[in-house]
């Protein structure tokens, strides 16, 4: 099994001193991310999972949604280094990746 | 002293469960507030402050923005319960509330 993730930069720690003009661009860009109340939801589903991974097909079932907006959500979580990905025949399946929760969670440190 | 803050309801943590669709609207609001570079650069100069405090004639200066610009940051980080604030005659001082703080970080554990 081999899940693939972009490489995104991320996560400059808030308070351990002044950050640069850079810094602060990409940080942001990671909030806007999380911003969304159903890109929250689907990473609480992904890590309620026994296996830790869903398809995009569970993923509507659970939350509603329609195929176009779970795709969408998923691709920018991807994008952000917050999901990595795997295909598996038609499906593509999503996994959270923990190290990049951890350095988020270093920001506020 | 006696700094002021806002009660406005934090932060539940992401990976312990299935978020409620409020819990994650809620959750959503808060990053929301974080994804505007100049308000990292301000939580991040508020840190660097050998007393951790400034009002925000200090952060005009530092950041090269208006006064209203500043203002409109500090009262929606204030607002969001990020910032707490203390009035000494002309000036309002501001301090990063730091219990809100580390309830964003167990967001991510």
């Amino acid at each position: 099994m081999k899940f693939s993730k972009p490489l995104t930069p991320c996560c400059s720690p808030l308070l351990a001193g002044k950050l640069t003009p850079e810094e602060a661009v990409q940080l942001a860009a990671l909030f806007r991310v999380l911003n969304e109340p159903a890109r929250l939801q689907m990473l609480s589903l992904i890590a309620a999972q026994s296996n830790q991974e869903v398809c995009a097909c569970e993923l509507v079932e659970s939350l509603g949604l329609s195929q176009p907006t779970i795709s969408h959500h998923l691709k920018v979580m991807y994008e952000a280094g917050l999901l990595e990905k795997e295909r598996r025949g038609t499906w593509i399946y999503y996994r959270i990746v923990q190290a990049r929760l951890a350095a988020l969670k270093d920001v506020f440190s």
